[in-house]
């Protein structure tokens, strides 16, 4: 069963009050500190008195301080509230638990985090088994649950039962519905995106929207049709665009878009947006993390760029836990709240000395002191397509493209972006296909501007979860293939009949075990293995991603086939695999 | 079957996003206004297209005018959006709906109005009779569910049984728990209290709070205890001092507490706090609001005392729909919201000239052009004791008071507070008590201060909803009484042997089904007809109404005989009423 945020014991509610009074003694009392106060805007000398999880008191009193009450040193320090994300994808390339262990010791202390790759491979019983088993972790996580996936396939009313998503909503930790991709369906008011859309709103629930690319003039189709947040505004005029139409607002800093500079111009335009607007890393890879940092990254970003402190802590902490309703339980410093403090040396700094959260001390000069639990992924990720246990072998033959005079050819443009080009091969197209995981179907394609020198490259990080594989030499693909199968997922580069670097990432094909640290250092490695076969973007494992993604312009390597996404019809399609 | 804010229903959200697109007409049109967006505090030009209860489209376009869209005149009006006031005891003298009537043409909306009358005399039953009748009204009723009473009674677990508390807050009006007026019980960490402020926890509803009294040290209790917010500040220290503990404030401009100009220092101190606080009227009886306005007049006193425009408005608007997490459905003029819009000549006069309420013009020129729904009151107060037809008559005899040297005097040294004297009866000295409803029993007391000069009053108008009696003559007292039943409740007061005032509240005894103006003027009169008997404070609807309130100092006429709030005991005690 859950620990629930909202449903505090009644045990644990009287303990409270019972150390406000100075009747019983706290577990842990953080002395001498200077508190930020969040709710207020002012900075003042105060104590902190925790009892189990929360806090009990804040104040000049240490009537509550006994002999095992473990006392934390504040002189000196300025006290202010652990750091929240409202938007992370929270399984990139490691765990969950494992991104926490990384981000405590940041503090960061609250994620409202992703749920597509628990639907994806494991339904609503993953995301069971991950919320549940993340319920008493100190960094929290509550959660968007997905409504439908990143790719539309013709099964994906299996993949998303609304019975799933609805019970997935009912779960304590779930927050919102989200990240809903497909604003043009909510533009257009279609019926069952909007009928997903309303679980949330039935439930006072929030509904994460992503309105890339989305005009001035559609933005109020999408705040009609029930989207109450976006994080993907690129410009300062984009945040506008969507503030004044009521949408909460995200400015992002990530791996991919890291864009925040620009956004907090917004706030020169409207100050009155300071107290609402919230700041968030989105799916930042684990080498922009290890390198920048988080939610102290963005909020360091703010204050370099001139944003008074007192706004530039509040985007990180009481704005997001007032948007999703979650302030009785984070965001702030005040009684009944989870102990979540951040220890900083001064206010412009705001990577903490020592971190509190969930009432202990979990971190202190970078080194965490907590552990985070691990899901059972075993059973979260239980079928054989998950585990890619279904034994099978690619063959040369199964990257040959079929005879045609022209190709509708994916070029890439950025490390995202595609455009179409319908012409003959030239030298330096690769063959690419997206591979069932399973080995029923292939879609064959041709991908130019990815790597022009890459003999044959596989993984499973993408975000319709089959296989993509890409290179010049179909002998090669097929061997990285069968590599990558023989991992149980991951990243697999070939040269000639050579392995040239592999990261293994067995958790569903798409996380490893290892550290963040880890992690960082072999995005980097593979970022280099692939620079040096001619990628030239910042970060390949979004190219990787998204590739299949076909919420984004202009064309994808679909499970339907190439795909037009402007005119939603198949340029090339899949065929069968031949057993 | 009640109308359900969140559970907007499928064609109405498609038809929203229809003409947003300009693909379906608009009902309603306003054209050519200036916006005061409180989101960003911008303000620019804007129309308003409204598709149903809901805007649906906020911009330049008009490609959703139609042939038989209703096109309002916005040229040279500022649209602001409607009042919300986030804390209202709505049954004071005039039903709830017709304090909807007369509030609309100024302005306000929204209210989260007190349950206390309808649990009281009606129990859950009347809350769901009144609450499924409003939710259709133009000014949207959401509900505070109380979970105890003011006084303290011996049977009040039968009053307010936890199932019947718990089925209240799944209506879908249902925003808090509250008001909770034993903050003394909350910070002992009373546990039936807490279990019953968890009942809100559990739904991420709110807890109104109210701290009347409660010193800097004890603020620290009642939020560990979860009360979410707190209306009773009366100076700006005592405001900062609860917003600093993450307690959300209400600013209070009410005809017992007009004190809003002192409580708005708090921003003086703390500007950060003008996201966040809140205007409320309170429990402000007719005549008041009949004379300043409701709203309106509190954004008034605030643009007077220096706020700027975008504050004072959000304080009214947006901060109140956030902190009750109804922000998508109230607060602010953007799609998906309830139409609720205010026409004002300019922002710094509050009363607006035109009013639209829930998709229709509500109000033009200070007139009202739409209805409210009126509950069926005969079925929401159903018992003989509501309804006043147990047959009982009162005798001179029940008025006299017990054998004693000295006597526990309740001293009135404001409208509603009092101070103990235990001394020997003067001239001047009242006789005064509290009489059940069915004339079971009675509770003598002696009442100093109040109207020295009158011969006998009896009111039902009282938060005990039992009769208080006062007079100088056990005669006219019981004259008054009789009078009383025999007009099913209100106020009565007798000169001699002559009715020389009577107000009848047939409704439960505390309502009439007149109007705000009729009631405002009647208040007058009685204030007046006091005044000429003796009464020199401010307001005596509150003095009679809190008597009986145990939860202000010092003594009080409660159902169990004189009580001593600070000990907590019975001074002189209740008897038996022989029939």
């Amino acid at each position: 069963m859950a620990s629930a945020p909202a449903r505090l014991l009644l045990t644990a509610r009287r303990r409270l009050t019972d150390v406000a009074r100075g009747q019983s003694p706290a577990d842990l009392y953080v002395r001498g500190g200077t508190l930020l106060n969040v709710y207020t805007g002012e900075v003042y000398p105060a104590n902190v008195a925790v009892a189990g999880e929360r806090i009990a008191y804040v104040g000049d009193r240490d009537d509550m301080v006994g002999p095992r009450t473990t006392v934390v040193d504040g002189t000196g320090r300025v006290l202010c509230p652990g750091y929240i994300d409202p938007h992370v994808h929270p399984a990139h390339m490691v765990t969950p638990s494992a991104l926490a262990r990384f981000l405590l010791p940041l503090g960061t202390t609250t994620l409202f985090a992703d749920t597509l790759q628990l639907f994806e491979l494991g339904g609503v019983r993953a995301f069971t088994v991950v919320a549940d088993a993340l319920s008493t972790s100190p960094l929290k996580f509550y959660w968007m649950i997905r409504v439908h996936g990143q790719t539309r396939t013709t099964d994906e009313a299996r993949r998303f039962p609304l019975r799933d998503v609805a019970r997935a909503l009912e779960h304590p930790w779930a927050a919102a519905v989200g990240e809903v991709t497909r604003w043009p369906d909510v533009h257009a008011g279609d019926a069952d995106l909007l009928r997903r859309l309303d679980l949330a709103h039935v439930r006072r629930l929030r509904v994460e929207g992503h309105t890339a690319g989305a005009g001035a003039e559609k933005i109020a189709g999408l705040a009609a049709g029930g989207l109450t947040s976006d994080h993907e505004p690129i410009t300062a005029g984009e945040v506008l665009e969507r503030a004044r139409l009521g949408i909460a607002v995200m400015l992002r800093e990530s791996s991919l878009r890291p864009d925040l500079d620009g956004l907090l111009d917004a706030l020169k335009e409207a100050p009155a947006l300071a107290s609402r607007v919230m700041l968030t890393a989105d799916g930042s890879m684990p080498a922009f993390v290890h390198e920048h940092g988080f939610v102290d990254h963005l909020i360091r970003v703010a204050l370099e760029r001139g944003v008074p402190p007192i706004d530039a802590y509040r985007m990180a902490t009481l704005n997001p836990a007032t948007y999703f309703g979650r302030d009785s339980d984070v965001g702030g410093i005040a009684p009944g709240r989870f102990a979540d403090i951040c220890l900083l040396a001064d206010l412009s700094e705001p990577r903490p000395e020592t971190v509190i959260a969930r009432g202990r001390v979990a971190a202190r000069d970078g080194r965490a002191l907590l552990g985070v639990p691990e899901p059972a992924w075993g059973r979260a990720f239980a079928s054989p397509r998950a585990r890619l246990t279904v034994r099978w072998r690619a063959k040369p033959a199964d990257f040959e493209l079929p005879a045609r005079a022209t190709y509708p050819v994916i070029r890439l443009v950025s490390a995202v972006i595609t455009r179409l080009e319908e012409r003959a091969l030239v030298d330096g197209d690769l063959h690419a296909a997206l591979v069932d995981r399973a080995g029923h179907w292939i879609a064959p394609a041709v991908l130019a501007g990815f790597a022009d020198r890459l003999d044959g490259m596989a993984t499973t990080s993408s975000t319709d979860f089959n296989i993509l594989v890409v290179g010049r030499r179909p002998e090669a693909m097929a061997r990285a293939v069968n590599r990558l199968l023989a991992l149980r997922g991951g990243v697999v580069i070939v040269d000639g009949d050579e392995i040239a670097y592999e990261l293994p990432l067995p958790i569903g094909g798409i996380m490893t075990r290892g550290t963040l640290e880890d992690a960082a250092g072999w995005e980097r490695e593979m970022h280099a293995a692939l620079a040096a076969r001619g990628y030239r973007f910042h970060d390949p494992l979004y190219t990787m991603l998204f590739l299949a993604a076909d919420f984004l312009p202009a064309v994808r390597l679909s499970p339907r086939g190439v795909w037009d996404v402007k005119r939603g019809r198949v340029l090339l399609p899949r065929r069968a695999r031949a057993a």
